[in-house]
């Protein structure tokens, strides 16, 4: 069989497979995801996927690859436990198929609503985090969608032990076969091949680094929701509460530097600047951020390199952080609109008036107003568990739960009623 | 310039219009709608506007367009006037834009909502349907966004006219001069250009024949939000009410047999055959149409001619009926399934049981118990003019009103506070 025969053969029983899966009830779906809480659990289980790991593990030392993805490889008892409580967590939340969002009468009797469904084959694309393949196969399961894993060739083994163990679990709690599929071949011509099965495949969910994304997004005639990069700000405006903009601004850039929901760029309005920004400073030196300002900046931290152009462009996902004195909330939408990507953005301010227009003129998936950037997040937000956070408009926007993976279709119920 | 130039530079300038319309008050909308529907009726204008329509009936004669085309391109005074009426009844919609769909507060005291907010640039790619120009504006502004117009060629002199009535009237009301854009040139290449600009456009709504959208399907780079072809059935269940039944099927073919949500295929139940067949194959005669029949239908219509596995397949579009005999509801969901386009499909039945499976279980726009599928549609659904059906399942399903047009983006209000 060639590799196009392959990927086109799994994407097909994955459809027939989504017919089942879309009419599971919530009884048989949440029992599955427990039995694949509970088999990642047993012992045996968990080493012969330990097992697998250690094959990628020294797989990837062999290949050079850096520390930091050897470290997101490794798969350790708490790891495991980790996906294990994950996926019980998603037997929790409610079942989002099903669900009439509403309904309503019209004058000729017919009553219209609109009835939640699952896409139907959801494909997931992603890197050197075996954790994906537990996560998004609980998340798609539970919304009723069939799932195609595709992961990269550094964690195969891994990946590919994880998936039996949860297929396994899960036919035997009811589900069909190819409701959760995997990929297996590391080809990476394999992708390219998903990415023409529109007919089969619903939708297809990159999580991986921008290079990938955007060759995807370029390649693919199937549906992509797609999660950009994260060139976020926080505004400290003129009448800002000092305290409060102190520690939203040192929470935002230095609590998690390397995520998207990281600040990257400090906006300050010219009245707040020489009262804040000594005093936000300090802070940030002491937790090891480089500074880079403008030169009015400049002129209160002398000490500090001066930015240029391409800082403000740059998602420095690392202790660096671009300052830039305004004049104006006007002048800071205006930077953020010019370099922000849509990700997240805040301002801290004491002005309702300013509040209200930040929220309503700003264009990003999360606008913040007092709070760190760094709350943009599906369970920060109470939304359960997140399949990834898209930083586009169509279909969903910002952290994406389980209603994020569902459609809506119209339901009418009549009797007897003919178009005149 | 050069064509690229040309269609870069007006999507940028679309672009940055895009910005001012999504925060326009409603109040600034609706005065714009009202006035392009007054110049719509100026005697000037109107003239203009049927003059350039001269030009385009004239080449499209010589160029030997079909008297349907024809009829379609033709602006009468009439016609005119249902423009200006619709725009009126657009202005007189809810405003979707700002309204926060739920709000709810979070344990640590964050509030987090979400609020409705437009797409950006709307790019509606159609063909010689001049009304659409002023529909789609109208529509487009409402809903916070930017439109970019690419109407086909055999109404160019029609769609710039009509443009140009409209965006002057709009410049006086207050709109940003490209929050109307349309292109100029006729040049084939130009739909090219603008599918690649996913920067400037975030969504095509294609309007035309499916090989138009299957083109556009396969070259844009900017999301799609298509209309995909309409192979609709109605299945009259054993227990269906016959008297429902005649009249629910006659109306789903006759009413108007050249549209998307007229049925194509009639599936019938064993039992309910030898009483329903006859007695439909009556009206349905009368009403000029041919019927095609399964072994089993023709052997209570012998003068019919056989249905062949194509005619299953087709969207005959006209006055053509595939009738198909099946043993059980599931047989019906199945060959649905298999030969369906998931646009709109109907059930004829008395059981409760059945009308919820097939509610349940039937994946397609618009699921219909007891009514003719000829009610998909915007209005009859109640919800305003629509702006086209979407038969995919990102984004919107089903027809798409100002809500489609469409995002939502997250918003917090905190009193600081930071991520632990």
């Amino acid at each position: 069989m060639s590799l196009k025969e392959e990927i086109l053969e799994i994407a097909k029983r994955t459809k027939e497979a989504s017919r089942v899966m879309a009419n599971l009830s919530r009884e048989i779906k949440d029992k599955a995801l427990n039995q694949m809480a509970d088999a990642l659990m047993e012992d045996e289980n968990r080493a012969g996927i330990k097992q697998a790991n250690k094959l990628d593990l020294k797989a990837g030392k062999e290949a050079g690859l850096s520390t930091a993805i050897i470290d997101r490889l490794l798969l350790t008892d708490d790891r495991i436990a980790s996906m294990s409580e994950g996926l019980r967590e998603v037997a929790a939340l409610p079942d989002p198929v099903g669900e009439i969002i509403s309904m309503w009468r019209r004058p000729n009797g017919l009553e219209v609503g609109r009835m939640r469904v699952p896409l139907g084959v959801v494909g997931i694309i992603y890197e050197a985090r075996p954790n994906v393949t537990a996560d998004a196969a609980g998340l798609c399961l539970k919304s009723g969608n069939a799932v195609l894993l595709r992961g990269g060739k550094e964690a195969i083994n891994s990946n590919r032990a994880i998936a039996k163990v949860l297929a396994e679990a899960g036919t035997r709690a009811g589900l069909p076969e190819h409701g959760i599929s995997i990929i297996k071949t590391t080809d990476r011509a394999a992708v390219a091949e998903m990415l023409k099965l529109d007919k089969y495949i619903d939708v297809i969910i990159p999580r991986g680094n921008q290079q990938m994304i955007k060759s995807i997004l370029e390649m693919s005639r199937v549906p992509v929701i797609s999660h950009g990069a994260g060139n976020c700000h926080t505004f400290v405006d003129e009448d800002a509460d000092l305290e409060k903009a102190v520690k939203i601004a040192v929470n935002a850039k230095v609590q998690r530097p390397g995520v998207c929901n990281a600040m990257e760029t400090l906006l300050v309005h010219l009245k707040m600047a020489p009262a804040f920004l000594p005093v936000v400073a300090e802070p940030l030196r002491q937790a090891g951020v480089e500074l880079r300002g403008c030169s009015r900046t400049r002129e209160i931290l002398p000490e500090i390199k001066a930015a240029t152009e391409e800082d403000y462009e740059t998602e420095y996902l690392d202790l660096i952080l671009a300052i830039r004195v305004v004049d104006s909330l006007d002048e800071a939408i205006e930077h953020i609109t010019c370099y922000g990507t849509g990700h997240s953005e805040a301002i801290v301010t004491e002005s309702y008036q300013h509040a209200r227009r930040f929220l309503r003129e700003v264009d990003a998936s999360s606008v913040f107003v007092n709070a760190s950037t760094r709350f943009a997040d599906g369970n920060q937000y109470g939304l359960g568990a997140e399949i990834g956070i898209s930083t586009q408009k169509l279909h969903a926007r910002g952290p994406m739960g389980l209603t994020e993976l569902t459609s809506a279709k119209f339901i009418v119920l009549g009797e007897g009623q003919i178009r005149g």
